[in-house]
């Protein structure tokens, strides 16, 4: 069976997924970049962007891992664009087409999951973003079915991520924390009380500050 | 001027420093033993108890810090007891003296931080428990006086550090995040947005599981 994995799910150390308030301008809140720091110094990041360079120690060994073998995504609403309620630009010669440029980074069938689902939209590079209004695991079955086999990454926001584990549809869980407190947000941990029943935890500190944590589902 | 110090202060995953209902029967609430239980395997730990063995790696190094050059102790009420209100058994025959046994392990002053104060304990070992209420600021005057120049050490609770860290009290702190989700009971990090403006955080994770988080004050 496929695997349902989360990779580099970035956090501050008081656990905010994202900072507040997300808008166009400001994707992630008051958080910034500050939570992504730690990609951006990567070998990974840097060749994605055209860059030269970029460390390739445990930060870049962990962000590399991310794209291995998956065959779909799915993500909250946020991580495709700042909108809520109803969309309003549908076939508009501007409409919306995600933050991710004409050819994003996943080449994959992406499932966003928002109470307003519209008509898909196909980009360059093998990603088609698909809108649907479904629980994680009817969600998950259209992902898996997309997917051929393949792995089904999970992407976040951190609402997204907590309802798929409450649902116990996460195999693999790969959390970043960041060395900073953004004190508002989306919090990540909320509610989870005993997970640790549920995964073997493994945390590792990087040289760059931040601390790896993976959550490997108990067989 | 002398240090004011938190050691080995211990967290959960989601950023919980004890759990809930904190009772009599149950100091930690729903927590336990469990977010210290990397301590009790130190030899540190073990000597303190009078047991044999215990690990000498990391976990150890970080535990055994604790009383070094420490001359006073500020501590939240829970940390001397599990009652709230007014006391009820002053000068009873089997009025409560602590949750540490006749010789407790702080052998300085300590200030108990209460809406209620009451006459000193004196104990054997050198500790003394003094009862006030007072302000973060008054209560570290009154800890630094009776350290003799020596460093202060705040023995939490959550609620106690987070208070001194706001009043930017606090120059060391040392907290050990262990591998558990506990969903509910006494936040340590609420409401310090960019605490790391002021300190350098370092963060390395110990073969037990846990991960030792440092905060030094920027000078």
């Amino acid at each position: 069976m496929s695997k349902v994995r989360v990779h580099n799910f970035s956090i501050s150390i008081d656990g905010f997924g994202a900072g507040d308030v997300q808008s166009f301008e400001n994707p992630m809140g008051h958080a910034g970049h500050r939570l992504h720091t730690w990609m951006f110094a990567t070998r990974r990041w840097k060749a994605m962007v055209g860059e030269e360079g970029g460390s390739i120690g445990i930060d870049y060994a962990f962000a590399a891992r991310d794209g291995d073998g998956i065959g779909a995504e799915i993500m909250g609403r946020r991580k495709f664009g700042p909108q809520t309620g109803p969309w309003t630009d549908v076939g508009a010669e501007d409409e919306w087409r995600g933050w991710w440029g004409p050819n994003p980074p996943f080449h994959t069938p992406v499932f966003v999951l928002t109470h307003y689902p519209r008509p898909s939209i196909e980009m360059e590079g093998g990603t088609t973003f698909h809108f649907i209004d479904a629980s994680p695991e009817e969600a998950l079955a259209a992902a898996r079915e997309a997917a051929g086999g393949l792995d089904v990454r999970l992407g976040g926001g951190a609402s997204s991520i907590r309802e798929f584990v409450k649902a116990d549809l996460v195999d693999y869980l790969h959390v970043v924390q960041s060395p900073l407190l953004l004190g508002r947000g989306v919090r990540l941990w909320d509610d989870l009380e005993g997970m640790e029943e549920r995964f073997e935890i493994e945390a590792i500190s990087s040289p760059s500050g931040v601390t790896h944590l993976t959550f490997a589902r108990r067989s």
